[in-house]
């Protein structure tokens, strides 16, 4: 199976483009292609280039685009995952790979109250998603971004689809299943961090317009906790 | 909150049981806990015990059970989930705490055709099943074990609820949604090694009266896919 590469912008040459330091270095050094090679360029923003390798020395790599095409989300809605930050940040980095592969629209990740320490790995997370992307040979990459809990309401807006799960269940508390995904709509879903949300957390989403989601009796972890949720809006998208 | 420990069996010793020495060393190393204090023990397979500490020497420790209680499983049915075993063992690591946390029945490692090396590490996986269960605080440990992939027909028997998840959408494939959760059956979903089933395997699994999963057309890798299903069937069970 031919590799896939990501670059968010090519960078035009003489009758072709010029691959990055990085994927010169993967394409000719770790998979040993040669002049004539295809290979999958993806963008990241849905465009997907069928390339051919037309030079390669050990100082540059040339190819050109043989095709291009569009490939569309397989989500009819927008979905944002804000993830609370944990103490032990390895264990959101299994998370960013999976919500690449599912191909969720942006991943943000939040400082609240209760937060113990924030480890945002913007860097780590960016080369993760990338890599799981071009290992799924998706074409979509998510948008992944910094957030105080204070200020997700910019973010969210008006949106009507506003959840913040809850380990207990509220009054007002929804399953997953009522969620919707099927509509071109902008979804938000957000995960407390280790001890989960305060009260006031609690209170200020709600006052925003937020949605109590309940993810059932047994006590899921953070990264846990999202996985089953996303998995779950995911399934939804299956035709 | 109290700590929880996991032993299947207690050893009765004068007004108490005594904790097993890995127990004994978190408790009084670890968690730093003394005479009156009380913590639970699971045995794994739904008996949960609030017990207190009777004694704590360097030597032993030893505790009494104050109450007892049934946990009733979450799942209406018995989930086995089976995975063929990757290349990169510690992919599935992670899988086995998340389904720990989800609750299924049993976990069954399978080497198959494409199975490129078998690492199935029984004593690791567990040790992370024991240590997901204790700190989900949950009752049930699933049953982990192995299986060539031709010798899973004498698990699955003639029941109607086995599942081979595979990429390419067949005619006969059914989508997530459509395997019921809801009744007290055994359910069985295989999951294939990195390079999937070959046409062999899935020839055989369909003989054996197994159903075509479809997992929709993004490409997942083997613990995606094993948890994107999983996490579907789990939310069927959220009330």
């Amino acid at each position: 199976m031919a590799d896939q590469f990501y670059d968010p912008v090519i960078y035009p040459v003489q009758s072709g483009f010029r691959l990055s330091d990085e994927q010169h270095h993967h394409a000719i050094r770790v998979s040993r292609m040669v002049v004539g090679d295809r290979f999958w360029l993806a963008d990241g923003r849905g465009t997907r280039s069928e390339c051919v390798l037309t030079h390669a020395s050990k100082k540059e790599a040339v190819a050109q685009v043989v095709s291009a095409a569009k490939v569309e989300p397989v989500w009819p809605c927008r979905l944002t995952v804000g993830i609370g930050l944990l103490k032990q940040p390895a264990r959101l980095d299994w998370v960013i790979e999976k919500l690449t592969e599912m191909q969720v629209h942006r991943i943000v990740a939040i400082e609240s109250s209760r937060t113990v320490k924030g480890n945002f790995r913007a860097d780590r997370w960016e080369k993760l998603a990338v890599s799981a992307m071009n290992q799924s040979l998706g074409s979509w990459l998510p948008i992944i971004g910094f957030s105080h809990f204070e200020e997700l309401p910019s973010l969210t807006g008006s949106n009507p689809s506003a959840w913040i799960a809850h380990e207990k269940r509220l009054e007002s508390s929804e399953n997953i299943r009522k969620v919707p995904v099927s509509e071109p709509e902008d979804i938000f879903v957000f995960f407390g961090p280790e001890g989960g949300w305060s009260e006031a957390d609690l209170a200020f989403g709600t006052s925003n317009g937020w949605r109590a989601l309940y993810l059932g009796p047994t006590r899921l972890r953070t990264e846990t906790a999202v996985l089953v949720a996303c998995s779950a809006l995911f399934q939804q998208t299956i035709p």
